[in-house]
């Protein structure tokens, strides 16, 4: 855990199929038949099968968390994080990682042949919801033989799959790390999604989601939808940090081409994201967290949501220049869990990095997280 | 002034044309010919020409400041503002408010006829700036025969000419008002502009500008660059206030119709717009706010762009929780005019409403128009 060097880790994963006659039950009322989802594995699993951590991935990642991305080629969204020598270390623990339902990594999506027609779903896709992408997880733990996670970790989206598995699954739990998240999408938050769904199907070659049929993409809306968030994930000041008002070239162009460096940034943003995303499945992830309010169900009052949650161990973290999950949407998760006898501890990282601050180089971070497993896997007896 | 009643306000206004040997001369090296500006006024110019105040307009506005709107026949658009007794009130002053050049309602645009070629500009339309903008207003003023405006007021994009303004014709100015603005574009806010931008020309409507030629309009881009700029112009707090979570119907449709009251909001927000607005003058005018950056060419000292500024009486206002143009970009032009030796004050005024307060009842922003150009008429010899 200590030499530095290079290692063979183990690593897995595929996809898992199951059975028709085991669907996915959905929130929406109907259920999904022939669920597959996708999955990687970095590390072994003890034989007290208790090591395991369900890594949950935001609204664009994947399950290739700590390996290079298929498409992209690029190294794990999480790869800072994961790793040897790492505080989610494969060393020590069994680490999954799956693609959420909806998605387009190979978990059942909108592109997904619906079985009915032969043909990709596009809009007869059902709509799902983060409860819906939480129990296709569970079925994949379960079918992984896991009885009880060691922890449940993730960012964003990532973080709100967290608080779900607690609401729903609190006795599959030891601990639970929600980071850069909140219990219930704001209207700003909703307003940004809703601009991206409108982009996406305002391409003409979205074809109403039946684009794979035409052997098109609405490459164009899909773009400005991921240019329209991106900004979103920054904060103002890393913005001006990074790009300030630099030019691309000496002086202005007097025109509309990419002139300052940032409209450039925003453009390679958007053209290559296009490569590794479906529309469709940003439509229908958008949606799932629009939909996303872990107290609704529970007349509103988020500490019932925790009610039998009371022996998992939770780590509520936020960035202080995030403006998309900002802290105080923390701070109501942690008051909730306070009030429904839950052991929470929390914190504000101070970054000025905004929200995407929890992909990117912060040691405050990575000591939380570490100290905060290493704690737990001492409890756990995994030491 | 104080009685309520309705009284008869003389209004008047048209299209100022230029002879074609008295071009407007462009930032950008070149001229434009047979230049138009379309204005509104309010109010009677008095006898020495002492009481004229131009307003400013912002990105989307236009010269109906205080009457109701052709298009829309909505109320203009600082109605709460001007008015028999109202801060800036006809009965007193004689109030000017241009349409910008490259705007779309009546001044000289990318919808205009290029004399070259007898059909609309479009893209051949130059890119101009702030600067042009207030030369044109500069023309109009001097061809209406004032010599000294009593003062220039504008909010956001007007706040920017009025700080043109102050530095391009300080000798020409007794007092000048910038509300909810800065002396240069942020990154993020070239970025949002940006995606705007691109999500108009994504737009297979917009037909490289020519659409007009085409008969066609770019409707669905050019709505959803409003929707994402809409966004900006309101607090996180103020759409939660307004929306907060609130659906359209009881319970969700499980689709991608509108579900939450806010996407339907911003739905609206964006179709109404394409109605009123040319999207070759968005692309025109977000360039120039882009390319709006005070200090750039006095060496990037901003403080010099003031320099001649000294007589004029500045109010800077801004407001706690305006993200788009946030108060600490206020101070820096405080800063800049204390550092010339200039005289201004300077407020934040408290609102959850963001960007737009300017627009909305704030009786605050009211009563400092009221005090500070109640003051500097007396200093001006207007009681």
């Amino acid at each position: 855990m200590d030499d530095g060097a290079a290692q063979a880790i183990a690593s897995g994963g595929g996809t898992m199929k199951f059975p028709a006659n085991k669907p996915l039950r959905l929130e929406s009322g109907g259920s999904l038949p022939g669920l597959e989802v996708a999955y990687k594995t970095y590390g072994v699993l003890n034989a007290q099968k208790s090591n395991a951590i369900l890594v949950c991935h935001a609204l664009t990642g994947d399950q290739h968390a700590a390996s290079p991305h298929p498409v992209t080629g690029k190294p794990g969204w999480w790869d800072r994080v994961i790793g040897p020598g790492l505080p989610l270390d494969p060393q020590r623990y069994f680490i999954i990682c799956s693609n959420v339902i909806g998605g387009c990594m190979g978990s059942t999506g909108p592109g997904s042949l619906n079985p009915k027609t032969g043909e990709p779903y596009g809009l007869a896709f059902p709509v799902i919801t983060i409860g819906d992408m939480v129990r296709a997880q569970a079925m994949l733990v379960e079918a992984l033989g896991i009885e009880t996670l060691f922890a449940v970790v993730g960012g964003s989206m990532g973080g709100m799959q967290v608080l779900q598995w607690a609401a729903d699954y609190p006795e599959k739990l030891f601990s639970a790390i929600c980071i850069a998240a909140a219990a219930r999408h704001s209207a700003q938050n909703i307003a940004f999604h809703e601009v991206g769904r409108q982009a996406i199907m305002a391409d003409p070659d979205w074809r109403s989601g039946e684009y794979e049929k035409h052997r098109v993409r609405p490459e164009k809306g899909l773009a400005v939808a991921r240019m329209a968030a991106h900004i979103t994930y920054l904060s103002e000041q890393a913005l001006q940090r990074k790009f300030g008002r630099e030019l691309q070239r000496d002086g202005l162009s007097w025109g509309f081409d990419a002139d300052f460096q940032v409209e450039s940034y925003l453009r390679h943003q958007g053209a290559s994201f296009v490569d590794r995303f479906d529309a469709n499945s940003y439509l229908y992830i958008t949606r799932a967290l629009d939909y996303f309010d872990l107290g609704a169900k529970h007349g509103g009052v988020l500490t019932e949501a925790f009610a039998r949650a009371r022996a998992v161990r939770f780590c509520i973290l936020s960035f202080s220049s995030d403006w998309l999950y900002p802290t105080p949407e923390s701070r109501d998760i942690v008051r909730a869990l306070n009030a429904a006898g839950c052991r929470a501890s929390f914190a504000e990282i101070e970054s000025d990095k905004g929200h995407d601050a929890f992909f990117l180089d912060e040691p405050e971070l990575d000591r939380i997280l570490r100290g905060f497993l290493g704690a737990n896997a001492q409890a756990r007896g995994l030491a």
